[in-house]
């Protein structure tokens, strides 16, 4: 029988091994993202995240996360979570909009919110265009990024102002705007960390830009 | 000293094996080519290549190109050619336009033409998208390919309708036009492969659509 001084202490040595799991969690979900941006997804091993990440054990991928999928799906769902709670917050700004622009500025902004909020350099954007170019890991990553309800709900805001577009019509160009937001983040992350920051434009006009350019793509007259 | 037959016959010899090893290398870009586009290119190794290519020796990739970067920009080089050659073509056409759906049409038709030429289930498409959110391999291949004279010759004559476009939304836009293209062909082939001949429209609605659209983005009014 253990007294309640005893059950105290245990409690606090698991609630300390916890938050040590956390925070070594964490470090790895920062340092794998940052080589898998620099290096590449497949060019860099479990074991050189574990090392960069200054676990003395160089299985610490394989013990917090398991595969290199788990990895990435870790990462993914991290930000996920706050895109998601933006694009929340956003919505409800636009609800019953028939503005093309302002379901299009929803669906850019969720995600410049979330960068210019992380603030210093950032490599969530060139990992993930990694991802969805990769035909493994954009399967099994992929279909839970497009399932989240506020993308959804935000694509069918979109859809409602463009109701007597064609649905292959529709189609293609949702697939073009969806690949031009995740490429242009990158391409802005790259060019930031390869030639500073007087060679990108401020988050504000990069959203301007991009906003315009979708209005453009969405509104575009159709040929055929 | 040799005689006159010898000769011819180690000639013949020679163009023999010049042959044979044309026609290993042409198999080995073909099995490439295809593995890297559905497994990743990270993901398949030299060997595995030299193995589905039907070469006893496991280290072929390695005798007939070097590493796994000399073997990508084989590839990419051999399209590039093919390329080349129908933007070529489509420049002759429109000389001296100030019409930017001229424009845009070369640059998306050049693409279009080869991969319908190509005919039957392509890989390329998919293959070049990796590349192009791969870290290390773009800045080898890719600006290779930007370096192509009709390209360029292209981007002027699109960039002349466009003369009084401030640089950095010209910039965006060609980034977000360039991406477009790449993985749109990207997506309809892997729908194709996936899904099958009934998923995806025909090239020339394809190509129709994806004009459209980048017309759309290209002059879309500019709200800064």
């Amino acid at each position: 029988m253990t007294t309640r001084t005893e059950d105290a202490s245990a409690d606090v040595g698991g609630a300390a091994n916890s938050a040590r799991s956390a925070a070594t969690r964490d470090r790895i979900l920062a340092v794998a993202e940052q080589l898998f941006a620099e290096h590449g997804v497949f060019a860099v091993s479990n074991r050189q995240v574990s090392e960069a990440a200054g676990q003395g054990n160089n299985a610490a991928v394989g013990y917090h996360f398991g595969t290199k999928t788990d990895l990435v799906r870790a990462i993914v769902n991290k930000h996920s979570q706050q895109v998601e709670k933006k694009r929340g917050e956003l919505l409800c700004e636009i609800e019953g909009s028939t503005n093309v622009r302002d379901w299009i500025s929803c669906l850019v902004r969720a995600s410049t919110d979330h960068y210019a909020e992380m603030g210093g350099p950032t490599w969530y954007a060139r990992f993930s265009a990694q991802i969805l170019t990769d035909p493994v890991l954009r399967k099994i990553v992929y279909d839970e990024v497009l399932a989240s309800p506020t993308l959804q709900e935000t694509l069918r805001g979109l859809s409602d102002c463009l109701a007597d577009m064609p649905m292959s019509v529709r189609r293609a160009r949702a697939d073009i705007g969806r690949n031009a937001i995740v490429h242009m983040f990158a391409e802005r992350e790259r060019t930031l960390a390869e030639e500073g920051p007087d060679a990108v434009t401020s988050w504000e006009d990069f959203t301007t830009d991009l906003v315009d350019a979708l209005v453009g793509l969405w509104t575009a007259p159709i040929s055929r």
